[in-house]
């Protein structure tokens, strides 16, 4: 099994987003996609960024994405092309985890997703406006397929649910040996001192993934991927060098 | 009926604290206590900020309490003494509407509670650490009234349950015209935009108590008072000037 990490680009938010209620200055964060080459297909976790909506809608963000630095390109920096993956699988449905869904239309992959977070995306709290706005996932013939409970996508390739960012919130074990927790915290300190982001849906949910996060990557010795920390970010290996299980 | 509004102080705090995810400059808050002159007993909301607590535990909200601004010194601007009080009522027990409970040790008021905030007061969620740091409230001899639902504390003054903020916070109506909503919102444009504070326990509740302040209002055509807006506040009456119902 391979597992890329694909490069979307960054985005700027503030310090009590990154850490709820933590002031600091504003800090810039990656945005990332997992790829796996399993026997059983090839699986895309997440899709970063789509720039024009971000530039639209969340200006204030700073988003910033190179033409190197989108789906396609990644995709092709690894040897595939959009029409290779069999799965895309979304860790919730937030703007910077969906943003290159669309890229899929017309192809046969499928989209997993849990049940929970599609209806809360098509129906969210006020509060949750910025974070679902990216609405091109739910593309028209999107094989769109919920899921719910810890479910386990092939051997080796796990779900697990991590709800509290947002109602229906996956994070994902591969090989039982790379933990990627998504946006259950998004830096080492945070999930060290239980901070959850700024953002979520269910502050009291949330602690208690952070805690199944860390429960998680003890019981099977795996290693935490965080997803928005610049300084771990920078010691990942990048696509097209890759982890192999 | 008499109301009178006891100025307690002020504090400061983040943009995104006082509007959740919403960033600004720091902002500096009023903390101030409602006192109620009602035929039923003299009833006491909210006891402000204990200023050595706050010095010593969260110096970084630069609190500010003049020896006017103590509950002792309010009471007396208004003809009144500590023992005269007869029910001190918290809206919820965070460190902004508890710190002169203790000062009522020894006197014969009864301290009404939302029996869930009592419960986590005393057990709190990592993320309420700072909110609920005071435990002065907690004094041996206190005499703790837990209460759940909508109760009404004599005619005309009634607490309607408002959670989210905190899991048992309260709201109150004055006389079917004064509306204190309490820490539901902190501020008129908070209210409009149903964007409550960065403290919270249930955001999705919250939302739910932001509106049935509003339907609470209009259904009695009563005016709403916010807790923490410095530029509302300077529009209030002060002790010892009062409203009268």
């Amino acid at each position: 099994m391979k597992v890329w990490l694909l490069d979307n680009g960054s985005i700027v938010i503030e310090h009590t987003q990154l850490m709820w209620n933590v002031p600091g200055p504003q800090v810039r964060i990656p945005v990332y996609s997992v790829l796996v080459e399993h026997d059983e297909g090839l699986f895309l976790f997440d899709t970063g960024i789509d720039l024009d909506h971000m530039n639209r809608v969340l200006p204030f963000e700073l988003p910033e994405q190179t033409p190197e630095q989108t789906i396609p390109a990644q995709l092709e920096a690894c040897g595939f092309a959009l029409g290779d993956v069999t799965t895309v699988v979304n860790s919730h449905l937030h703007i910077d985890h969906v943003g290159g869904n669309q890229l899929f239309k017309g192809t046969s992959a499928r989209h997993v997703l849990h049940a929970k977070e599609l209806a809360q995306a098509r129906n969210h709290e006020p509060f949750e406006f910025f974070g679902y706005s990216d609405k091109s996932w739910d593309y028209e013939g999107a094989d769109l397929v919920p899921v719910t409970g810890d479910f386990e996508l092939a051997p080796r390739l796990s779900l697990f649910e991590t709800p509290g960012h947002t109602v229906g919130h996956y994070s994902l074990l591969v090989g039982e040996k790379l933990l990627f927790a998504f946006d259950v915290t998004y830096t080492p300190a945070a999930l060290e001192k239980e901070i959850q982001a700024g953002f979520h849906n269910d502050p009291v949910a949330g602690v208690r993934s952070i805690r199944r996060v860390k429960a998680v990557a003890a019981e099977h010795g795996a290693d935490i991927f965080f997803s928005h920390d610049m300084e771990a970010w920078q010691t990942y290996k990048h696509a097209p060098d890759f982890y192999e299980l």
